[in-house]
């Protein structure tokens, strides 16, 4: 089943957060499930910073290894339950997988956008969601679940529009991305932009930086899981011949091959946007930067996951949003535990989070 | 008081753990207090990564403003107390402070080594250290001290001379570096190698490979801190004339600060020969691989100091370490406590680390 994809602001621009505009957007989409006939049982997934418009890919034929981010959760009678929800997740605008991006045509030049795509924040990736939900015809979603980059859209999605979402699960993300977490994604961008094929963002006509591009997602990877986990795979095993300033321990080798494996499906200028729509990420931006009056627009009933040991999504923020979160009335149910998998946990391990997913959607 | 400097190994070379040689070997060295008539007062300094052979600089003028890397831990009355103690502290072979490493002049070609300085471990810099000390007569050391890849080095010394070395102080690192450290180690190597200056490391008639530098610098920096000290510090604070993809936040532009800094006072080809040496440490690497052998030869007293938030050399390892210096029956004196400053606590927190160090050279 090949990813749907729908053309949106054809008639009028959508108007993005932090001035610029957009027109004629298209943006990738897949379903799963029915749609009930009262149109009651509608969830929307959002992905991760990575992700793509497709959390669960259809076995086509033996030996087909191809499969979703979120394969192990969803199903009938798993916690992404395909025999109740009708599920809707689509590439976030920005992205790279078959919604509009920096590397889309740019309908105006005819060139890809490179330089010249705006600035694009959560706020924004939630408005194109909800063109599409009205051009599919959904007026209430049952949930909208999300981990990580998923989690913030998920939250915006109940400030927003909080007559359109009974339900918010939040998992391994909090309100804002800290201080540590900018840090690590400007050490990524810098690798990026300082890769002498970057061009100011203008390379599709040339070589694209994937130097700096593989060095942002070693970086990445290493934030996503923890010591134990690595310590588990890897230890301090060295690889059979092993490169002296190259890959000499296997997790080296490891790392090497996800940053090199990364530049088959991603853009470096959608990493660029997407990494700076994380750091910006604050609810309140549409709301005279008032955290509490963003909060209390929430009706939905809210499920935070939290992972102990998130090396990303570290506790005294988690700690800090289940508090904001209480202190606005919002109802909060709050999970917290460990995982050696660290804050990729939401999207390995199936057994820790089915409880708390199949709870929030309830 | 200008750093001393001595030529080692000018009658034969010194054999390097991993193969190769090095003749002609000039060692950087600072000296503190006085020796006493029976030489019973001598403690080695062992610098960390980025470290040089001045812990400490003597206030030349007012208005100078250059400190040593330990300036407030040491002074008459002070936890290295220079009225008691003669402290020796050289920079580390293969650096680029004033000893012999990648930049220096290979006498034999009259060309900086670069591409053909051998590897060299940690092993090796306690081999010259060892030297340098021959040199200066002193023939036994009332302790070892050192944190990081200076704890590394006062390990090893009381490892390989045993009946030269009565303490061991170490900071803030284990008998071994993680998966994890080392696959920061590898991000951060990487950005320097694929730099397009860095030509196999031969780059000194030519431009460094400072974008690369300055990337892996900026991630080096994010691990020895902690998420609660740049949130304290930084939080989401942005700059005034934030750079969409640049400086945006106050913590961006404190790391590229960083990042710049230290091109001016570090060289890309020791930086990546001293973070293998840091990688490949194992005090068992001449002693067929069996830890225990080689930690059953330690006479000294070990004070080993832990800092519970330390994200570089965490608790499990830390853990593991105090386990296996009491397995093999060594006198081990452990202390484990939380710091905002994690990693760098051991050159930041005096107070904090003030009592354990002069209990350590009692």
């Amino acid at each position: 089943m090949a990813v749907k994809s729908v053309r949106l602001f054809t008639d009028n621009s959508l108007n993005l957060l932090l001035g610029g505009q957009l027109k004629y957007i298209d943006i990738a989409y897949q379903t799963y499930g029915r749609l009930n006939a009262e149109k009651s049982n509608a969830v929307l997934i959002c992905h991760a910073l990575t992700g793509d418009a497709e959390p669960y890919i259809e076995p086509r034929q033996a030996g087909s290894e191809q499969k979703g981010w979120w394969q192990n959760f969803m199903g009938a009678g798993l916690a992404l339950d395909t025999d109740h929800y009708f599920f809707i997740c689509s590439n976030v605008l920005g992205g790279c997988k078959g919604s509009t991006g920096p590397s889309s045509i740019n309908p105006s030049t005819n060139k890809p956008y490179g330089s010249q795509f705006p600035a694009i924040t959560i706020q924004d990736i939630v408005k194109a969601e909800k063109a599409l939900l009205d051009e599919l015809q959904i007026p209430h979603l049952h949930a909208v679940i999300g981990g990580s980059f998923g989690g913030m859209q998920a939250t915006q999605w109940a400030v927003d529009y909080p007559d359109r979402v009974a339900r918010v699960v939040n998992l391994c993300s909090s309100l804002y991305f800290s201080a540590e977490a900018i840090g690590f994604n400007h050490v990524m961008r810098q690798a990026i932009v300082t890769d002498p094929n970057f061009n100011n963002g203008d390379y599709y006509a040339d070589k694209a930086p994937e130097q700096g591009l593989a060095v942002a997602r070693m970086l990445g990877m290493l934030t996503y899981r923890t010591d134990i986990q690595l310590n588990k795979a890897f230890g301090r095993a060295q690889k059979q011949s092993p490169e002296y300033f190259g890959d000499y321990f296997q997790v080296e080798s490891y790392l090497s091959y996800q940053g090199k494996k990364f530049l088959d499906r991603f853009d470096a200028n959608s990493y660029l946007h997407l990494t700076r729509a994380l750091d910006l990420y604050d609810p309140a931006m549409n709301y005279n930067n008032d955290i509490k009056k963003a909060l209390s627009r929430i009706k939905a009933r809210y499920t935070l996951v939290a992972v102990a040991n998130d090396q990303l999504f570290k506790t005294p923020d988690m700690h800090k949003s289940k508090q904001l979160l209480q202190e606005t009335g919002v109802q909060l149910d709050y999970h917290e535990f460990y995982s050696d998998f660290g804050h990729d946990a939401f999207l390995v391990e199936y057994e820790l989070f089915e409880s708390m997913i199949r709870k929030g959607l309830l």
